[in-house]
């Protein structure tokens, strides 16, 4: 397991610069005496004579004897640490010169800076935690509602490697069946297990790794919000809705920088629930190349999204709706469609009133829908102007029925890294291979090979023995430093 | 002392967002109890049970037992706290929503949110700190520099107190001689004190005195700045100017709430200093009202400078020079002016060129400070383009050498709090009050008055038995919270 060279000391700022406390974190086989090193402690006694899990007041001193900063010194010895090495923790006045200073100090005195989630990489080398447990730690400090901090939380205390083990105990013992057969397959009359039993055992791992697949859009939905894809003509406004929507309730707001995309997309807060707004290239009859790859693309993005607003200019609403429902509605089987009928105000000035007052809404829209030909029974029409923002509250009430997340409680295990859900959906296939396998009466040989395939991706995911530094320095990139 | 009610246990964020670790402090009479209620160590041991100065690992656990996170708890008992009172601090991983989280299980627990600075209130009206150390505490954190570092540095570890503590043991001794003096004054032919021997005394506190508040301006420049006033015409490109300069070299660049002026200024550091820049109101004869008050303010600034930018047209410099020259030479007496030539690009472009070759600009530059009348000696002149970014390097090193600042030692006591110069001006006041008394040989009780005034404003700078809430509120309202 020891994959990356453990032996040198690392130190990082482990707080964010501005508060009141500062925390450095040493942790390596020399955490203590170097720390001892640039610490003078008020009592006089050194680290390297302390009790662990102690804390000790006392100064930093720079080598010509200048105090640095007053300091609090928490000491922890391996393997009853964070990462399972020696390890102290050096809690300063919040000040980034000070900080720096006390980091200046001890990697000249030896230490190399932290590298993002080196402390936690280290944890999992340790064996302090499994992979899965290691990425948790990630997503809970990234956790913004109750929702993401559960999901991480049951993860980071084991809840999904438990339940992977399980997995992996009816796997074993349905290998072992397998290899039994195997080993004495020149017997040909002994029949080890029954292949009805076998077959029972592979449906009930299979259940468990579907169910675990499935609640991934739920997982990435509340990691990542609910993905909604907003499409239409150029002309139809759906900048000008997207800009309306962020504007209006921008309560939480961030760049996700998508690691497959290389697009950004912005997120909002909408009754407790993240959404992911996608906004797309316009859609359109074109023999440009290069803007056709843009509305391929618009597509592809279609595809990914769970809610889509179609976004049709009201003004020219028969014509727009004629041009693109060939293309858009057999897309979005499958998922929620809105569409959002805009500048409804341009409608409301522009139409001749016969009788002398406004045309309400409700009316206006009535008429529209039915001026759409064959418009699909279960897709949700709306009307509203984004410049003028009016009539959005209708569309955000929708966008929050329409995402009815369930409500997770502390025991849930979903998935929601998309490491997992590869690994899971990998180890599926191999699953339904093994039960076409025993149907077909395949030769245990063969069954086996992908019950070990399936094993082996289940390993993937709590970092077994097949763990590559590649597959760690992806993984803990992403960390922030000190963690 | 006790002037606020210390009874409730309060609690604050003490870490910036953003973090791997986010540290939660709680401290008063109940903060071991409190956090007891929110704690379940894994060890089973309640805090109340544990010994001061240890670490305990543990889960913090939501009323209906979900976790809440996975932390480390420190525990202090006082009066050995940075407060003085019982304290714990809880150290979360750095998720806002599970820092937001526990401070709401221990506010409903009966704690109560921490106002800014009063961790350190307490441990000043704890007897833990004297006010000037509790105010170093703010300055520590927000130093950026190894000087402000070390001025903060020696203030909090009481050097500037000791300082004040024997400067009070001389103003004592020299009170018991006058009391002594004044006790037996109806024995007029007993001397109890030779005057001569008084009058050195008092020379030798002022001398201390005196020093302080000369110290102030170094101080108070290596905590906010140099200040530097830019002064000049309307038309003469001053902010330009300034925002060339700030462009150029926005090394660090900070926003000053000036707490006696209503005017944002933008600080920059240069070779290592920070320098205040002071944009003025251009100057000109006007009978407008409104306009005279502005110019007058843009004077008013000028007096707080240390170094005078004042912008002249290079174009028209000769007029504008003329103009301003009675106004603004006078007033500079004592400070670094630097008379600065702008638009020198047009000039070039502008000059007849005799010889088919360009003017050099030192050429050009002697032959416009000839055309200055009355150029006292000592001002120095430069030409730049301030549109056009020429020349500013050499302005910039002429600031880092007016600035001047010399190197601090650990041990220099600096004033570099206002409220402590404010107070020393007034004991310097009373203090040469006293030497007035002397010399005049005014009676004891007289002198004695200005003697125990002076002692007054000593003690109000270490916060002695007459500080009040006020002046409290106005020291710990600019602190963080969690400090």
């Amino acid at each position: 397991m020891n994959i990356l060279q453990t032996q040198d000391t690392i130190c990082a700022i482990a707080t964010a610069q501005g508060g009141a406390i500062g925390t450095i974190r040493v942790s390596g086989p020399e955490a203590i005496t170097l720390t001892d090193r640039i610490f003078k402690p008020v009592s006089g006694k050194p680290l390297v004579e302390r009790e662990p899990y102690t804390l000790t007041f006392g100064h930093i001193l720079s080598p010509e004897g200048e105090i640095i900063d007053e300091v609090l010194v928490s000491l922890f010895r391996g393997p009853h640490s964070y990462t399972g090495e020696d390890s102290t923790e050096i809690s300063c006045h919040g000040s980034s010169y000070i900080l720096q200073q006390v980091m200046q100090l001890l990697i000249r005195q030896g230490c190399r800076a932290a590298g993002p989630g080196e402390y936690t990489q280290r944890a999992f080398l340790n064996g302090k935690m499994d992979l899965s447990q290691a990425e948790a730690v990630a997503d809970l400090i990234a956790s913004t509602s109750a929702a993401t901090h559960r999901m991480a939380m049951n993860q980071m205390r084991g809840g999904f490697s438990r339940e992977l083990a399980t997995l992996r105990d009816k796997l074993l013992h349905l290998t072992s069946l397998m290899e039994l057969e195997l080993d004495f397959s020149d017997h040909e009359e002994l029949e080890f297990a029954d292949r009805s039993e076998l077959e029972d055992i592979a449906r009930q791992i299979e259940h468990v790794i579907h169910h675990l697949v499935d609640t991934f859009s739920v997982g990435n939905a509340l990691k990542n919000g609910v993905p909604v894809a907003i499409v239409g003509e150029t002309n139809a406004g759906k900048s000008t809705l997207l800009n309306a929507l962020l504007n209006e309730e921008r309560a939480i707001v961030s760049d996700i920088h998508g690691t497959t995309r290389d697009v950004i997309e912005d997120t909002m807060n909408l009754g407790g629930i993240t959404f992911r707004f996608i906004d797309t290239a316009g859609i359109r009859e074109t023999t440009d190349t290069i803007e056709s790859l843009g509305i391929e693309r618009s597509f592809q993005k279609l595809d990914q999204a769970d809610i889509v607003l179609w976004v049709i200019d009201a003004t020219c609403a028969e014509a727009q709706y004629r041009e693109l429902a060939g293309k858009i509605l057999p897309r979005c089987k499958g998922k929620h469609l809105v569409i959002v009928l805009n500048k409804a105000d341009l409608l409301s000035s522009a139409e001749p009133s016969t009788d002398n007052t406004t045309i309400s809404t409700d009316a206006q829209l009535a008429r529209l829908k039915a001026a759409l030909p064959d418009l699909p029974e279960d897709v949700c029409v709306l009307s509203l102007s984004a410049k003028q923002k009016e009539g959005l509250s209708q569309l955000q009430k929708q966008l929050v029925d329409f995402a009815a997340l369930p409500d997770l409680s502390q025991n849930d295990v979903v998935v929601s890294n998309v490491r997992h859900y590869e690994a899971l959906s990998h180890a599926l296939e191999a699953i339904h291979r093994v039960q076409d396998g025993l149907v077909l009466h395949l030769s245990g040989d063969l069954v086996s090979q992908d019950l070990r395939e399936c094993l082996f991706h289940l390993a993937e995911i709590v970092g077994g023995e097949i763990t590559t530094d590649e597959v760690l320095g992806n993984i803990f990139k992403h960390f922030c430093i000190g963690k």
